[in-house]
C-alpha cells in the first residue's frame, strides 16, 4: 500500500547521459521500496538549454519568446522520455508526462511563467495505480494552449508545486550535497548545515545562493512542504539523513545569529540623482520595470538634499540592458513635467555580500561584526541593505572572493 | 487578399541549420508575395530523429513506443519554434504549432499513427490574419492527450493531410529536384519526370522508392491534392514549374508504358512450405502480423501438390526479427491441430526491382522485356509479382544495381 508521496527533483547536470539517469532512478527504486508514490521531475539533460538558446539566437538574434518557450521545452521533453524509458529498462512501471499532460496550468508570461493551478487528477490515477510520474519540470501551458516556461531554476519550482498540489514531500537532487555555510569553491571552510530555515534558504536564494530557485523556496514556505536538498550520485539512496532538510522551524538551539554567507555576481545597479520625492514617483519608476518582468533585488533610498532624494537599486547584470532604457525614458516622461531627475546611472562590475541568520532577530551587534571584518580587509562597501534576518553589502567584484572569507570566518562559521 | 492556401513541407536535410532555415523561408516569402495562405511543415533537423533513436536504446534497448514517441516529437518541436523564428528574424509574421496545438488528432498507434482528423479552426484563424503557420510534421495527439507519431516519412503525410484539409496544393522540398525514371545514383542514366500520375507514385513510393512517402501518395490521391516535389535549395523560389508534379491524370501522350524503374533494398522473405490449404489458413497467418502493424509487400502463393501451398511474402527486413517468431509461433499452433506446415525459411539479403506505368495496362509484351533484359545479364529471378501498372521482381542484393540499369536502358528510359 502506498502510504506517502516523495517528488524527486533531477537537475541538468544529474542526468547529463544516460548513464546518469541510471543512478537517478535508484533513488526512485528506493523510495518505491519504502512503499511511496513516487513523481520525478527532470530538467534538460546537461547543458541542453543552452545550446537550444544557442541555436535559437542564430535564426533571430533576440528571439520571441513565446517561440523560445516552444523550443526550450524540447529539453525537459528529452529527460522526462528518457527518465521513463531508463525506468521502464529497469522493469518499474513509469509514463512522462510534459507539462501540458500534467495539467500544469501558468499564466502566459513566456518565459517567466507563473503556475497558477495543476490539476492532479492524472497524476492521481497513475500514482495510485504505482506507476513513477515522471514530469517535466520548467515548463506549462497557457490558457491559449502555448507552451510556456518558468524561467531558470523553474524545476525546483514545478517540483514543489507537485509536492504541495499531491500533499507530499520534496528531495531537490544536485551536484552538491546540501546547503552550506558558504559556497565550497569560494570558501573553502564552509560546512554543510543539517537544517535551514524556509526564511533563511529564502534571503540565501534570492541573494543568489544557486541551491535553490528562490521561488521554490516562496512555495514550500507557503504550502509547508518540507524539501531535501542532496547529492544525485554521492548520496546513498536508502541514507534519509543526508543532505540539507528545508523547514519550517528549527531547533532554537541552531538559530544561530548567521546560518550562512551568501556572495550574488554578475550584480548591476541603477541610480537615479537628484530626484523630486513627489507622491508616486517610486511607482512611476519602478512600474514599468515590473510590467517586464524585471526582477529588482535591493532598493536604496536616501535624502539628497531638501525634497530631493537618491533612488538605488540593484538587479541581475544581464537585465541592466533591457532596464537601462525604460528607465531614462521615465526619466525624461518625469523632466518634461518639469519635475526634477538629474542624472541616471548604470553601473556593473559589483557582487553582492549577504549574511543571513533566522537568530539575527535576538542577536545585537550582528552589522556591526560584518563591518568590522570587511574593514580590517580594507574592503570598500558600497551599498548596504538589512532585513529581520540578513545584512547584504555591495561590493566591488574583485572584493568579493576575500570578503566572502572574512565575513563566514568573523561568525564562526568555518 | 489571401487567394489561395499552399503547404509547403521541408524535410530533414533542408533544414540541417540554422542558414538553411533561412533558405527555406524564401519559398514562404515568395509564396506570400503571390498572395498565398502559408503553410509550412518541418521535419526534425538534420539526423536528429536518429540520434534520439540511439539515445532512447541506451536507456531501453527495445524502447516502449509510447515514450519514445514523446522523445522523437521533440526533433519536430524544434525545427517549428527556428522555422518560426527564422521567419519572424526577417520580419515575417509567423506561429509554431505543435501537432497537438495544430489539432493532429490521430489513433494510438503509438509509432505508425493514423491521423483521424484535422481541426483547422485555429489555422484558419491565424492564416487569414496573415500569419505563416509552421507545423510539427510526423507527429500528432492521441484521444488520450499523449504524443503519437506517424512513423518515418510521416511528415510528408502531414504536409498532404493539411492541404486536404485547407483545399490547398501541397510542395515536398527535397535534397531531389523531382521523381526521376530511376534513382540517379543508381542508374546515371535517370531523367526527371515532369509529371507522374498518383497511381504510378504510389507504386514506386510503396516500393521503396524515397522521393514521397506511400501514405502521402495515398492521402494526395484520395483527396485530389496536387503535390509538386522541388529541391528546396537550387530550386528558384519564383519557378512554378520546376520539379514534378503529382496528379489524377497526365497527358496520354505521356502515358508511356514503363515512367520508372525502382529498386527497393533491404527485403526480407518468409517462406511457408507445405501448407494445408484449409479454408482461413492465410487469415491465421497475416492476421497476427496485421496486429502487430507489421507492413506486408508482395504475397505469392502457389500449389505445392495436391491440397498442399507455399506461402511466400517479402517485407521490410528490419521487421524479420519481429515477424519472424509470431510466424512460427502460427506454424506451431496450426501444427498442434495435426495441420500441416512442413516448414518456415527466413531470408534476407533480397532487393525487388519494379517498373512502372500506367501505360503499362494498354501496352503488352511489357513483362516479357524485362524477364529478357534481366536473362541478357544472366540475373537469376527469384520471385516475380506484378499488379495493373507494375511489375517486381526480387533478386539477390548483389544483382539490385545492375539489373535496374539494364531494365531502364531496356525500356528506353535514359
Amino acid at each position: 500500500m502506498l502510504s506517502s508521496t516523495i517528488v524527486q527533483k533531477f537537475g541538468g547536470s544529474s542526468v547529463a547521459d544516460a548513464e546518469k539517469f541510471r543512478l537517478c532512478a535508484q533513488h526512485a527504486l528506493a523510495a518505491r521500496r519504502r512503499g511511496q508514490r513516487v513523481v520525478i521531475v527532470v530538467s534538460a539533460m546537461g547543458d541542453a538549454t543552452d545550446d537550444l538558446i544557442e541555436l535559437a539566437e542564430k535564426a533571430m538574434p533576440q528571439p520571441d519568446r513565446r517561440e523560445l518557450d516552444q523550443l526550450l521545452a524540447t529539453g525537459e521533453q528529452v529527460s522526462i522520455a528518457m527518465m521513463a524509458l531508463t525506468l521502464k529498462g529497469l522493469g518499474v512501471p513509469a509514463i512522462s508526462l510534459t507539462g501540458q499532460q500534467a495539467a500544469i496550468r501558468t499564466d502566459n508570461v513566456h518565459g517567466r511563467a507563473s503556475i497558477q493551478s495543476i490539476d492532479s487528477a492524472r497524476l492521481n490515477t497513475l500514482l495510485d495505480a504505482g506507476q513513477v510520474a515522471v514530469v517535466a519540470g520548467f515548463q506549462g501551458v497557457s490558457p491559449s494552449g502555448d507552451v510556456t516556461t518558468l524561467g531558470r531554476g523553474g524545476s525546483d519550482t514545478t517540483a514543489v508545486a507537485l509536492a504541495a498540489t499531491l500533499g507530499g514531500a520534496c528531495e531537490i537532487y544536485k551536484d552538491v550535497d546540501g546547503v552550506y555555510t558558504a559556497d565550497p569553491r569560494l570558501v573553502p571552510a564552509a560546512k554543510r548545515l543539517p537544517r535551514v530555515r524556509y526564511d533563511e534558504m529564502l534571503e540565501a536564494a534570492a541573494l543568489g545562493s544557486q541551491v535553490l530557485h528562490p521561488r521554490a523556496v516562496e512555495m514550500a514556505k507557503r504550502f509547508g512542504v518540507p524539501v531535501r536538498v542532496v547529492h544525485s550520485h554521492l548520496h546513498d539512496p536508502e541514507d534519509l539523513a543526508g543532505g540539507t532538510w528545508i523547514v519550517g522551524e528549527t531547533d532554537p538551539m541552531e538559530a544561530r545569529a548567521v546560518a550562512n554567507v551568501v556572495l550574488k555576481k554578475n550584480v548591476g545597479r541603477i541610480s537615479l540623482r537628484g530626484v523630486n520625492n513627489i507622491a508616486g514617483v517610486q511607482a512611476r519608476v519602478f512600474g514599468p520595470l515590473a510590467e517586464r518582468s524585471l526582477p529588482i533585488d535591493d532598493i536604496i533610498q536616501e535624502d539628497d538634499g531638501p525634497g530631493t532624494i537618491n533612488l538605488t537599486w540593484t538587479m541581475d547584470k544581464k537585465d541592466l540592458l533591457e532596464a537601462a532604457p525604460i528607465v531614462q525614458n521615465v526619466a525624461g516622461a518625469v523632466r518634461a513635467q518639469s519635475l526634477r531627475i538629474d542624472g541616471v546611472e548604470v553601473g556593473s562590475g559589483l557582487v553582492t555580500l549577504s549574511a543571513v541568520g533566522a537568530g539575527m532577530r535576538t542577536t545585537p551587534g550582528v552589522a556591526a561584526k560584518m563591518f568590522e571584518a570587511l574593514a580590517q580587509e580594507g574592503i570598500r562597501v558600497e551599498n548596504i541593505t538589512t532585513s529581520e534576518i540578513r545584512i547584504s553589502c555591495v561590493l566591488a567584484e574583485s572584493d568579493g572572493a576575500r570578503a566572502a572569507k572574512c565575513v563566514h570566518a568573523a561568525f564562526g562559521l568555518g
